[in-house]
């Protein structure tokens, strides 16, 4: 359902438009009143009277598109109710509702939302600060002091950090499109707003705040429709431990997994803020900045330390010092004083004056091998910081991007005024100004991504579903190696040639088959933690050694789990040896199927050195998953030194994706390790597991 | 020498005293002359006349503490010789000197280095903003208005960055005692300026930005001294590759490796900014800050989302949130409303009116698990910032550090200048509050080390003098493995039984002697890379093998390396199994030897997961080595699991660091592996070699 009654009303009421100047009504309903709103306006409260030189009505006796309702928390209940009785078409409530934190969420809150739902009537908040649109001259929040009129949407869960997004913005001359505070979440998320926001023309940049999202889904195809016409920077807190359990404690419930919220928002284009200041920042760039074609980035300074900061903070942030051109570099010598620094980053020295200042500004722009520049001023003895950004202002052409970083306090106030005025924005630190092009070349790059194309492989549908369906029959949710590697051979994984035996007879008949050396392995279903108990013997190689591996395998289960149910041993081909690495995928609550893959041993265990990706994945993403792990070098230079079928990790991933797609039952899967032939040999699972979940319709 | 007549003249004289307003002398005159300075001012320039009322002499005629030359660049030398010749004790060149960037020391500043140090007068510069001393009412610089007067003195290399921290101290109300910028360092450098900071009563809190520091020892030693009296916080660019590149193209000379300055700011308690931001928080936070006695931190918040910002920056920065109290939770349960958070972060509700908020923050401050606190605001309806503000002042009893993070702009500007007023620094966003709280930690844990007690072991450093002089005879630098742990052997370490052999037939005694299984290298003073020329068999078992070895490696190498002289074929037990660790020593050009451990592999090669400390090292520094890898977590686990000598690496490292400081000639030394045994057993060195430097006296 559109939102249009909520942000484009044409008749808003505010109930609880209370006498008291103090009172949260009263500044909902005089902020509404002020604010140049030209539809009706309808103030409410029992008391009646006059606001504003406006009647106050005893009661709300005519249909509007939004009511406000801003009462006291005990008479939230009866202006809803009012409200929906009179025929208002959005609510949004302003007042924080009583809620235990902690608990489940309040039946007050459920009556509200079935009355609305019944009524097919949209609810913002409760808690909501509500809702500003510039263009539509609202402002049905307490803020009274609005930023300037501009291009930024504002999305929050937080009201607090509404309210304080508004008065930063609203000191700095930034301005906004629409503030919508979510408050509760209670029916109107941010799914919702964002899809509002796709087609609308005021709006070129999205900043939000969010503590969780629900309906991760819902929320991915939104997130990168939007994205795909606009940026959309977004600041998620409980990024550690510490604020994972802060924000549990503050939402009553854990939220979804870390490393899910990152995949979703790395697959649908959004750039992720680390700060409220970065939030804030990459929304200044990306609204008044092209995008840059690469990543090859020069600075351009009147002193050499601050622009080593800049360099320094380029790097940090993933970008690189573009190598200027013999062109430019023959230009610059010509124009700068002989002990100035020609190579990026160019020095123009603490002497420069506005017009060579911006002549080294206009050959390194006209670099073709230059992206986005970074101007770095540090007040010295002749500098002129207005005329210097004057002169910046008036070379600079927009075809890449250009952050300044004029440092200083008081010296620099106006030059830095006459930057952003111009629509270049400054930042008070070079590592600022740095961070914020890295938003952009995040962006840049994810918009420069080729077609999503899923490739289906040919696989053996048919057999998993029997095996699922015979190990859901008997009740089991973790699925030994055994059967999970038969589940991957039918997804056209390579598994070790093997037999399943149950004498050791049988045992040393297949070890001659297949070929010494092999390995025993018990098969139980009640076993999946197989070397803990015994249940293991590596490379036999010889008909003795296997005969007597049967014997100790069976003779030390039957000691340490006499109940569990044995089906017999398997006797595989030892894997050849090759480059371990680990893949997997678990489900996550809210964003379904997470691919996982990391070099085996102490980069996973250890370093934490394991890339997410959201499935279905492509072939393309596959291979970013890979490259984005800092252990990458390993495998590379592994490739180089032996060779190595990368390709072929790149390929299980797809497979495990397609796995989780088509069974949707299948809740975990990990292959480890997962060994990587060289080129033109096999790559093998040597050992897996498979958890499925109950009562998961396939 | 004493900075006394630069930093508290009692007569200074300005050369170059123009009469044009814009002129860099004109400023630094007028400055001067404005701020207040008590003693005796003598202003000079060819033209003569007047200057704010004061007349200009057309030559200096007198001795002055401090003569400042602000002359055009051709006339500095003649303007410094004036100087010298009337008896000036200090000098400081303002003017920039031409150098082209990447050349040596110009043929000029050694001329004015070489007279200033004949008459035994200090040089300050050249290319120096020059020097403020609040206490005395000195202003020798171009920079007009100044900060208010305070306890923060201010060091810097680079003037752009010395005038930008005071303008951006001047505009915010931040207090500074002294300022001195260093430019070219062509005599005063960083550590004169410590030296005199150290009983300097009127600086609290020593801040710094340094591009490269030379004479590494020396800094060392003052700044450990400094930081032991009052902290010091730097900012020093180059660290990462485009920086180092940057500051290398804007010196002239590579600088110093980073890792030593990293080991260096660790050893003598600098507190590292990573910004200029840091820098300046870092400062705002410890000058106005009692030290916390831990790293339990509390939050107390009127808003859920910044609060888990806050908790989120704080474990980013290695503090913990405090678990508070039972006493302090049932105070804070019967204070606020029940829909309040009472455990960490406290959210006292949007509604809070100051009196609630004060009193939360007031059973927290007591609760003696807590040891700092992050104060988050931000605007809400009924939020009274400025009363806020108050209350909170009111109720803090300093006797842990509280810092303030009041979120948006305009609506809060009162607020935040009532926190600062009464010495509470405020940020605009909870991460910054955080990362500065975890600056005064981090110094906090400096100062409260246990005193450093460096073990000397009892070693054979007769028979490393002897080894080492016949290296050296033979005209050798890298010292090969065979050599290399008869110099560990003698400190101590443990190789593996091994003779040297020149026939198979010894090599076959001498293994049936040692015992199966045992490795073969060849030993040769042209080979330090043996195995990639087939000068390696590892695990022999049987006389056989240990023929077939010899005869192999003997041909390979003939084939290989015709040319090398060959001494021989070691035969070695082979290593036991165990964890595989790196030990190793090199010698930093400016800060000396230094230490360095990782796990092997990965750890080090792809993940540069390295510690580094400047030797002399203590047990608990080497202990603290091993605890800052990453890694560190897989050799705790393995202790867990199968046991492991983990002294025995920190033994290691101090007995590397005393053949360090015992060998100046020793440039570098390479265990690789060390493989660390189970408590009792031995730890190996596995694999070594050492690097000699030609002409060191031993």
């Amino acid at each position: 359902m559109k939102l249009d009654a909520l942000l484009s009303p044409e008749s808003v009421a505010v109930l609880g438009a209370s006498p008291e100047p103090g009172d949260l009504g009263h500044r909902v309903a005089h902020n509404l009143c002020a604010g140049g709103f030209g539809g009706e306006i309808v103030l409410v409260h029992p008391q009646g009277g006059q606001l504003d030189g406006r009647p106050v009505a005893t009661e709300l006796g005519q249909a509007v598109d939004l009511a406000v309702v801003a009462t006291p928390a005990r008479e939230v209940q009866a202006a809803v109710e009012a409200a929906l009785g009179a025929g208002a078409q959005a609510i949004q409530v302003a007042t924080p509702l009583e809620r235990r934190v902690g608990s489940e969420k309040g039946e007050l809150e459920r009556e509200l939302l079935a009355a609305c739902k019944a009524r097919g009537v949209r609810l913002l908040g409760p808690s909501s600060l509500g809702v500003v649109n510039r263009a539509h001259g609202l402002n049905a929040t307490f803020v009274e002091h609005l930023p300037p009129v501009g291009s930024i949407a504002v999305v929050s869960q937080s009201s607090a950090l509404a309210a304080a997004i508004l008065d930063w913005t609203a000191s700095r001359g930034v301005g906004i499109s629409k503030l919508i505070a979510l408050g509760n979440k209670l029916d109107v998320d941010e799914i919702d707003v964002f899809e509002h926001l796709l087609g609308d023309p005021t709006t070129r940049v999205v900043i939000g705040y969010l503590e969780y999202i629900r309906a991760g889904r819902d929320f991915l195809k939104v997130a990168e429709a939007l994205s795909s016409v606009k940026p959309v920077i977004l600041l998620k807190t409980g990024s550690t431990g510490a604020g994972a359990r802060a924000s549990a404690a503050h939402l009553g419930e854990p939220p979804a997994a870390e490393m899910a919220y990152g995949a979703a928002f790395k697959r649908s284009g959004v750039v992720r803020a680390e700060s409220f200041q970065m939030l804030l920042d990459s929304a200044r760039a990306l609204v008044s900045q092209p995008l840059p074609r690469g990543p090859r980035m020069a600075v351009v300074t009147n002193a050499g330390g601050p622009g080593i900061m800049a360099a320094d903070a380029l790097e940090q942030h993933g970008m690189q010092l573009a190598a200027l051109g013999q062109g430019t570099l023959a230009a610059l010598r010509k124009l700068l004083p002989p002990e100035a620094g020609v190579e990026n980053p160019v020095d123009v020295l603490g002497d420069a004056d506005p017009a060579r200042f911006a002549e080294a500004v206009r050959s390194v722009q006209a670099d073709p091998g230059v992206d986005g520049i970074v101007l770095v001023l540090a007040p010295q003895a002749s500098t002129r910081p207005v005329e210097t950004a004057r002169a910046l202002v008036a070379c600079l052409d927009h075809s890449k991007p250009a952050l300044a970083a004029f440092m200083g306090g008081g010296g620099v106030v106006e030059a830095r005024q006459a930057l952003v005025a111009a629509g270049v924005p400054d930042f008070p630190a070079p590592h600022r100004a740095a961070r914020s092009l890295g938003a952009l070349c995040e962006y840049a790059t994810w918009r420069r991504r080729p077609p999503r194309v899923v490739t289906r492989y040919p696989v053996n549908r048919r057999r998993v579903e029997r095996i699922l369906r015979r190990v859901e029959r008997e009740g089991r949710t973790d699925v030994e190696e055994f059967m999970a590697k038969e589940v991957l051979a039918a997804y056209d994984f390579s598994i070790p040639q093997g037999q399943l035996v149950t004498t050791a007879d049988e045992a040393v008949e297949a070890a001659e088959r297949l070929g010494y050396p092999v390995v025993l392995k018990i098969v139980s279903p009640d076993i999946v933690q197989k070397s803990a108990v015994g249940g293991v013997r590596l490379g036999l190689v010889n008909p003795e050694q296997v005969s007597d591996g049967f014997d100790l395998i069976m003779l030390r289960i039957q000691k340490q789990r006499p109940d569990a149910l044995i089906e017999g041993l398997v006797v595989e081909k030892m894997c050849p040896r090759g480059l371990e690495v680990v893949v997997g995928m678990t489900r996550d609550p809210e964003f379904g199927p997470l691919l996982m893959f990391g070099l085996g041993g102490i980069a996973i265990e250890v370093l934490e050195d394991v890339a997410f990706y959201l499935a279905p994945i492509t072939e393309d993403e596959a291979l970013q998953m890979l490259k984005s792990t800092r252990s990458f070098q390993t495998i590379e230079a592994r490739k180089a030194r032996v060779g190595m079928d990368v390709a072929a990790i790149a390929s299980a991933l797809q497979r495990l994706s397609q796995l989780a797609t088509d069974f949707p039952q299948v809740r975990e899967v990990e292959v480890s390790p997962f060994i990587v032939g060289r080129p033109g040999q096999e790559s093998i699972v040597a050992d897996a597991r498979l958890v499925i979940a109950k009562g998961v319709a396939p």
